[in-house]
């Protein structure tokens, strides 16, 4: 079969899912990136670890669709039945793979741990398997042709098992599983997407916005919500790699053009990483104190591999005596205003800035709720502040949301304005900010 | 067919699905809610909105399913086709239902629209549907015994067809299938299940630790892992629902006198929840001093509503300065011994207790990786301190992990302590952090 019109399905295994424990977000990952490939999923498939429904799920996945990629049950428990069953599916003998076997006992000695017997079932295969090592787990992965007894058909029935964990199958697919389809299929039309990152509006008005260069043929322009970004994701077709690649470079220009400062980064930077670039090719530090977002803003800040070359730490002002004691508030601002004021953001920004000496202060004191709101000061409003050498911004907002979103987007309306501050343009917070399917959740300026 | 043994099939509908646009949680919602009468689902599909792969999707329900719950495709537009397809499948003549299109007509008149053509297929069902409304959107749903001409069996390939719209096929299932399910149902056996949240050892040590009570017949016991905990999942039948709860109360009380301490809580309650329930009963309060952890400690102990009872706060002392002028840890031992040793963690611990005035003060100081190891201090080094009235005790941990899972797993483990000295518990440290199918992460102690 050429490599046009490759069909994929996707085979997660485990009692978890059909019980309904986990959603299952291994299967939109594998089928989003076989579609760069322009390898199309025609079938989702989930069973149990149970040998009967796994067996009746190869069998015909076998029969149905070229490439099968699995993933779950290869771990050390009596549970998972991958190999096994895949085995005795296809009539072949189960054999242990001496170098395999010695990668996973590696494994273990690098962690200065005992290697199990259970473990060592994990070097077990399907005869005829090529094993796909795992660098960041005990369970390596393979790939089987059960069509290859047969000869018939270059395609039908290559099976690639992958491991459950998510960010070990992301890993094997990407390093092991994509290149090995790409080869087997050859030439064919090329997809490329990329992902651009927004934050400040909503999708509705990103649509709205967008909505001729979503219209326009050889290229698609899907939209998604990460709470609080949201993005965007245009994916174009060519004959060649290179004719894709340039009608995805022109139809993100025009994108870029035409949201201006709203995009602030593509693929998996994310805004702590964009932000913590912008400080360190400027020079620039950055030291934070939060009330309400109680450490969300460091967490984020620190997430990032080198942070320590921009950020210098910060302060979680929880208790009131803490906002005097270490960030210097005066009590008479928080006896006479409060501690959700805005004298006391802009003393905190200030405080935390000088007491770090760092170029710029971020401060947020809010109520991200559920209790603790009154008529004056309801759930869901919050001051966010930026000291800096040419002054503090002060701006009030009512962000009505539950509280751990609260937190996230006042968190990153806070990073966003660092950005913004570093870039030269106007400290603005989000507009509109709509969760895909529902709950909307307007940023009112107070 | 008697209750018992109920086999359910879950069959979501649409080409986003298959392109991997959206993760598809409809299916864990519906597995879940099934698992409380006893219905087990042993099928998830997904399929694109094509008639072909349809057809073959319901025909194999039909055969190896007893309730097939159908999510999607019944919309108004050309890509929907649920009812066409499921008449086609089985020779059923499609029929347009009279009193379901004045509903359609009646919602549109509600919401001041005009309701065009293509609606008014949403009131075509195969013949023998039982109508199911929907009244919060404008398609209804339907019932479909496909077995019924045969007259063969009560169960076998009986269809509820919903919207794929979460809303509206959440309140379809709750209000219009579930109650027909358990009612063709009768009686039978109820199933009740808890999970318990451990924090401490690996996976394949609770496996051995409780092999004879995941035995036992009337129970099962599944393992999950959330890291850096682990979930333990049991599961217990019996012939009335006191029944099933008596079993599954004993089955807990094993486990936890099985386990001890590494049982940290139940459900929802995550360690965050149980520390801070724990701390505010004994009245004691906590605030943190954080280097390489950098604000994740914070920021989960104040993501509990009312965690302003008992966490006064924290320092995120990134920069070695901050951790003088903020926590007055001396120069001295900073020059002497460097930022991540003993002494300045012990000094931290004691430095934030004293600033904040608080009951127990915990600091974590290590390298997160990647980079700043070096063969005396390696990438995953970490000390833990934890100064309260009686002393301070700090330990040293070598965790291999990357940079996230280091910060989330020494959270953990801060917070642990403090678990463990308001119950009066020894501070021990994780020992074998093990994750399901591979990244094992033990805790080595130095």
């Amino acid at each position: 079969m050429s490599g046009a019109g490759v069909i994929a399905e996707i085979l997660t295994i485990g009692d978890e899912l059909l019980r309904g424990e986990i959603v299952d977000s291994n299967k939109s990952f594998l089928s989003d990136r076989l579609l760069s490939l322009d390898v199309q999923t025609r079938w989702h498939t989930s069973v149990r670890d149970d040998p009967a429904d796994m067996t009746e799920a190869f069998r015909r996945a076998a029969e149905r669709s070229d490439v099968v990629l699995v993933s779950g049950g290869l771990g050390p428990t009596r549970d998972d039945l991958t190999s096994q069953v895949l085995a005795e599916s296809f009539g072949r003998k189960l054999v242990r793979d001496e170098e395999a076997l010695e990668g996973i006992r590696g494994f273990f000695r690098a962690v200065g741990r005992e290697m199990t017997l259970n473990n060592a079932t994990q070097a077990d295969f399907p005869e005829g398997a090529e094993v796909l090592p795992n660098p960041i787990g005990t369970a390596p992965g393979f790939m089987l042709d059960v069509d290859a007894l047969g000869g018939a058909q270059a395609w039908r029935g290559v099976f690639f098992c992958m491991p459950g964990v998510p960010r070990e199958m992301m890993r094997m697919l990407d390093e092991q599983v994509l290149p090995r389809i790409a080869k087997r299929k050859g030439g064919g039309p090329v997809v490329r997407a990329r992902l651009l990152r927004t934050f400040g509006t909503g999708e509705s008005m990103l649509d709205d916005e967008l909505q001729d260069i979503a219209a326009s043929g050889d290229v698609s322009l899907g939209f998604r919500t990460a709470f609080p970004d949201n993005y965007l994701r245009p994916v174009a077709r060519g004959a060649t790699a290179a004719e894709a690649e340039a009608r995805l470079e022109r139809v993100c220009v025009q994108i870029r053009e035409r949201l201006g400062v709203i995009v602030y980064g593509e693929g998996e930077e994310t805004l702590s990483v964009v932000v913590g670039n912008l400080l360190r090719e400027a020079g620039h530090t950055l030291a934070v104190a939060e009330s309400c977002t109680g450490g969300v803003v460091a967490e984020s800040l620190s997430e990032v591999p080198g942070a320590s070359d921009y950020f210098l730490g910060g302060v979680v002002a929880y208790a009131n005596a803490s906002k005097t004691a270490l960030l210097g508030v005066p009590d008479e601002l928080l006896a006479e205003h409060g501690a959700v004021s805005e004298p006391v953001a802009r003393a905190m920004a200030e405080g935390v800035r000088g007491r770090f000496g760092a170029s710029f202060g971020l401060a947020t004191t809010g109520i991200s709720g559920p209790g603790g709101g009154s008529e004056e000061k309801p759930v869901g409003l919050v001051y966010l502040a930026l000291a800096r050498r040419e002054g503090t911004h002060v701006e009030r907002f009512v962000f009505p949301l539950d509280r751990h979103r609260h937190r996230r987007l006042v968190s990153q309306a806070g990073l966003d304005w660092v950005r913004r501050a570093v870039l030269g343009e106007e400290l603005l917070g989000p507009t509109l900010m709509r969760a895909r399917g529902g709950a909307s959740a307007p940023g009112k300026k107070g």
